[in-house]
């Protein structure tokens, strides 16, 4: 019997009847007590941020909710409520988007930072060389920067930056990764010659490196925060109706590019 | 192109390019200012709640976020994991779960409570009659109350109804609904001659009517709050690793109970 | 140790080192003997069906397989690509959208049609009273007639009924849903004054309850058989690229219905 | 309105009221007439299969259908049903679980075969240098040999690989992968001293090269074949009922591995 306890082992959560406890706090102690960022730190991390902590951490979560149905993810909420699905399952069809290109690219960004603090030395040069492995190794895109539709600024990028410059002021967070996440864009600027605004990812993926969470947390906790956009536009699509909804209206036809035929064979 | 353009209205967003607005206010002037709490009111309302208001739906929150292993969202989002899945598709695979069994006794909790509220007249009659139709109508289950595991006491519920009658003694809330919840409690007890605890659906469904969330979004704010749990446990896997996880160990074999054979036929 | 194993029973699959047996065959008696569809039903039903039978099934599950870029879950499946995502995420994206208003209508006519068959007497009577009820209980659309695009005729289903009129003669099947198919068309025609064509819906189920499948097996076939079309279109759009695609061209906005705002607050 | 159109292009199916073709072929030739493998390869590829062909397709998919309920997927399935899912959602939930683990080796074979294929010269060398890169370069294991359950082999591939030879010497494939595979085999065999058998993603992938199917789409067809175990497995949970079902029995706990605390803080 040991071995089947054994097969699902965690240190998140323990249970007796009656009682509930995650990471050694009794539940009743944390409702009421800790902050929903609080709790997410805790949960994913294992010990309780500081206040200022979590604000940052808060910062990143409000930021990300929602970048409107043209996002894959929200589309894709909005008709799965279309189709008869509940909130559940229209939530679970959105997030399942957030895959390497829609909602990796924070990750990514996470890592790439990553490599320039580990390089250490002359910022610049590091900056320069990991980005050229990046291209090398992984994509031609550099995660966390450009916007194919907010030019030329992301306006949540530099918000996201002033609230951990301040962090940095305080002595909340180190502000190495502003300075990368900075060194980054002027490296990409000077190579396009033209600005290349930092965007949500490489803001985000800044104040995730900054508060310790590793790299496949920067994706989840992106996963969270979009999470309450899928949730009120599902939502929204609910109350408005519609049934059966696609891309476009019915009258719109996709461009064939097939073969001829299609009427009776032969 | 009208016809295309209005195919995806929304009053949640709206950009252009440097711009994002959610519900009318400039997305920089909402980071760092409004906690996630409210932003998630936000966005689903489409109005900025009070502190009060949104301290109480974060107690929701932080009370729902995990119930460990054995749920069959975590066991979905660890296996998930083990199976090489990203946290984006563990998250998903793991929210799709909280269908009507498992995530969605809050939204009929929130229903039951609104019956009672709208018959009016005397409580107790009320409640009995609503439990009454609930369970020729619907289910003989009543939804958020009762618990296969947590005896006698839910430890997640009396610590959230404090905080709703701390909230109604405030004038936040009206405390109409936790009436109803002891109400509707109090009938199930008399009816089973013994206690039938609220659960964290019954307790969250008082605070989500309390604060005037319709009903399904009371599924989806749970959605919400148990991603929370579902990231911990996937990446707590993803760090354990493992591959290709079933839910008992692969010594362990199910029961067969089809017909004989299986060896060469004929 | 017992209750560990009784936890997962099933009748359909028993193994051992080296041996996998379905429904008591050896699965190396299967390969290359029995076709696909009869594998689908065996798996599902328990037995191996006729090959008289299995074609009709087959037919069934060819008719089903897509109906281009405009279904959501096709829509779906395609963007997913684009987010960077694998097919077996991209395909589980696409399927879950298959719920009652896209998928569903399939499973709903065979219950329809089974309330028709179960009443008995006189057909007229019966199908009329089987289409009040379904739409005060249920829903105003009466499942698997009429299409928003198909008029007057949807292509699927007058060639699905010749298969299973020729299925009826050759004594595979008793014709007897047929029957009621096609009394349910007349009597919606005579109530629009208008040919309100059966769907693909109507008339698979008309198979698949002839030959005996559950209504959810119904919902559960058709998700099969999109399937084909769901990964065909994932894999275009993979060969495709194209990243993080929405429902139409960046250029295009979505129309915003919400507050004036969203410049600089106060 | 051309740049919408355009947005969403296909070469798979073309359509207009009344009119649906796939590849050029009006559905209303291809029901009845082409067997759903055959529907399957002409859907993916863009043109009809041989009748031999289609047969060595067809035993691939009957041969992956299942591995019972110890898999994640086939237990996710079986546990979204127990959370009130409809079957689509429950094959989505079952279908997403098939990644790089569960159900990616198919397609990761495929590709170890091509390289081991395009390098030519003396076989033996090839494959030595492929594995020898593939663990270098990718992963430890390598793709589509052996199993932790089926030693000392998986009764599925010996017979397939059989249905292989036959129609390589039929003429209807080469045999190149067949020949490709076993030696990657016996290279195993010679590295570990034991035998290390041929599973089903390996014997599968050898069909699918043979048949020149790329890498990717043997994942789908995986996806397609299991799901209808994925399907089957879902119906009989549904039929057998349950609530909430979580991987082991309520009354088995998972080992908490976390600090100790729980009780009342301070």
């Amino acid at each position: 019997m040991s071995d089947v306890a054994d097969w699902w082992s965690t240190a998140i959560i323990d249970m007796e009847p009656g009682r509930i406890a995650m990471r050694g706090h009794a539940i009743q102690d944390l409702i009421g007590r800790v902050s929903f960022p609080q709790m997410i730190w805790l949960m994913t991390r294992g010990t309780l941020p500081t206040e200022a902590e979590a604000r940052l951490l808060e910062a990143a979560l409000v930021a990300a909710v929602d970048h409107g149905p043209q996002a894959p993810s929200i589309a894709a909420a909005r008709m799965a409520v279309t189709c008869g699905l509940p909130l559940n399952n229209a939530m679970a069809s959105a997030v399942n988007m957030l895959g390497d290109v829609h909602g990796g690219a924070g990750e990514q960004a996470v890592e790439l930072y990553g490599w320039i603090d580990r390089a250490g030395g002359d910022l610049a040069v590091a900056t320069a060389a990991a980005i050229d492995r990046w291209q090398r190794e992984r994509d031609r895109f550099v995660p966390g920067f450009g916007h194919r539709f907010h030019k030329p600024v992301d306006p949540r990028a530099p918000r996201l930056l002033a609230l951990v410059d301040e962090a940095a002021a305080a002595g909340t967070v180190s502000g190495r990764f502003a300075t990368i996440g900075r060194a980054v864009q002027a490296e990409l600027n000077a190579r396009k010659g033209t600005a290349l605004p930092m965007n949500i990812d490489g803001a985000t993926a800044v104040i995730y490196a900054e508060l310790g969470f590793a790299g496949p947390l920067a994706r989840g906790l992106f996963c969270l925060s979009r999470s309450v956009g899928i949730l009120a536009h599902a939502w929204e699509q609910m109350e408005q109706g519609g049934r059966n909804k696609g891309p476009t209206p019915p009258a719109y036809r996709w461009r064939y590019t097939g073969p001829e035929g299609g009427r009776e064979d032969g």
